[in-house]
């Protein structure tokens, strides 16, 4: 089933706190991006690049093991990551590995240890709590026995960017919600990178833009509904192949 | 302005967790009751008595001081606490001293310490993660730009068990939602206690009941519209005071 988490506490170090508003946007079969916006961008640095991270990856990019009834290890190993695209020193490279575990309240708690200086040395562990959102509703309604059913069975399309472009890209919709990343191959600089979340709205059929980042976001897809499987979608010269569409 | 929060997080030693579905209503003019009851209550003590606490209090029982523009200091004074009327072993009595910092995500952090042995002795530190929500809607939703200006006008009404009555008893309304004690004086048994959250719907006049816990929640207001401060409210015999109302 298609899920939109939204992080409620981020801790690294003692002291937990949220700067962001990081939503995860994870499609019926696996595939997942998270954009992690600042919500109050502080400094030049931040208010150039507003975002504490931002990730994305197939379902070829992450390996899924249960563990007991309410845990799940996650290994990540992204297609895309900002830090890497960027280069950005002292950040963590290749797989990641977490462990999720399910609250009673519904609340799901990820630990893990990421490793900035590399394996070899000293890790740092994380601890980050995502609240399950219904995606099928405008604003940030938290999952519940009341909605489970319909949040479970929301829409969940996905659209990739197609071979040989010259970017790279993922948009993902869950329900109303979608979140989108395209980077220009071999830029490497902010410059080369566009990220989009979006909301289709009961009045509309091209989804409303949440926020936007780059030069370049009238590129991604606004029109969700009735894409199959299969299909590429040209979005102002560039190619989307439809690669999950439940609907 | 009236506040709905839901805890999303508490954390006593090193690990987080949410067993509870706590909410904390908070009235206009400051007053306050917090209802925790398990979301899967374990063992025969667990289900006999399904919260993991309960309090409540006027504006005159509790302090509030803004300590810089994100923070308030916070001294509680409970008039009721399930653990006093139980007479619980090893459970603060007296002032709960806590801090309240508002991250930018608009959760709220709540710190203090508990002294479960007494002042004299080593006290226990605790950390509550707070998500405010729109009290105005019947769902979960959080609180956001989107829905601001609504939340915080929301309907804010209050009634207390009149004096005299051999019954303590208080019930906030915020927005939709009402959450309500009443304990019988002198019993100082579980048998003594009642619970209720209830919550109105488009559709009655009367507000539903989401849980209640006792043999005489059937004394709790469930009508309150059109109800003003000051007016007298019999329920079944029981007299409540309106003690506050804006709507």
């Amino acid at each position: 089933m298609p899920a939109l988490l939204k992080r409620v506490a981020f801790q690294v170090g003692l002291v937990p706190n949220e700067r962001a508003f990081a939503l995860s946007s994870v499609s019926n079969d696996g595939h997942y991006i998270s954009l992690r916006p600042f919500v109050k961008p502080q400094g030049p640095s931040e208010e150039a690049f507003p975002f504490e991270w931002a990730f994305a990856g197939t379902n070829k990019n992450v390996t899924v093991t249960q563990v007991k009834p309410n845990v799940v290890n996650q290994d990540f190993n992204f297609w895309f990551d900002v830090n890497a695209y960027l280069n950005t020193p002292n950040t963590h490279r290749g797989v990641i590995k977490t462990t999720w575990e399910t609250w009673e309240s519904g609340c799901l708690a990820e630990t893990g240890s990421v490793f900035p200086e590399g394996f070899n040395n000293q890790g740092v562990a994380f601890f980050e709590l995502w609240q399950p959102l219904d995606p099928t509703k405008q604003e940030l309604v938290m999952k519940s026995e009341r909605n489970e059913a319909t949040a479970d069975s929301a829409k969940s399309v996905v659209f990739k960017v197609a071979e040989g472009s010259g970017y790279d890209g993922l948009l993902i919709v869950t329900g109303k919600w979608a979140q989108g990343f395209l980077s220009k191959q071999n830029v490497g600089k902010i410059d080369g990178l566009n990220f989009i979340r979006a909301q289709e709205t009961e009045t509309s059929t091209v989804a409303d833009v949440l926020f936007e980042y780059g030069d370049e976001c009238n590129k991604f897809p606004r029109r969700f509904n009735g894409v199959k499987l299969g299909d590429v979608v040209d979005v102002n010269g560039l190619k989307w192949d439809v690669i999950e569409s439940y609907q």
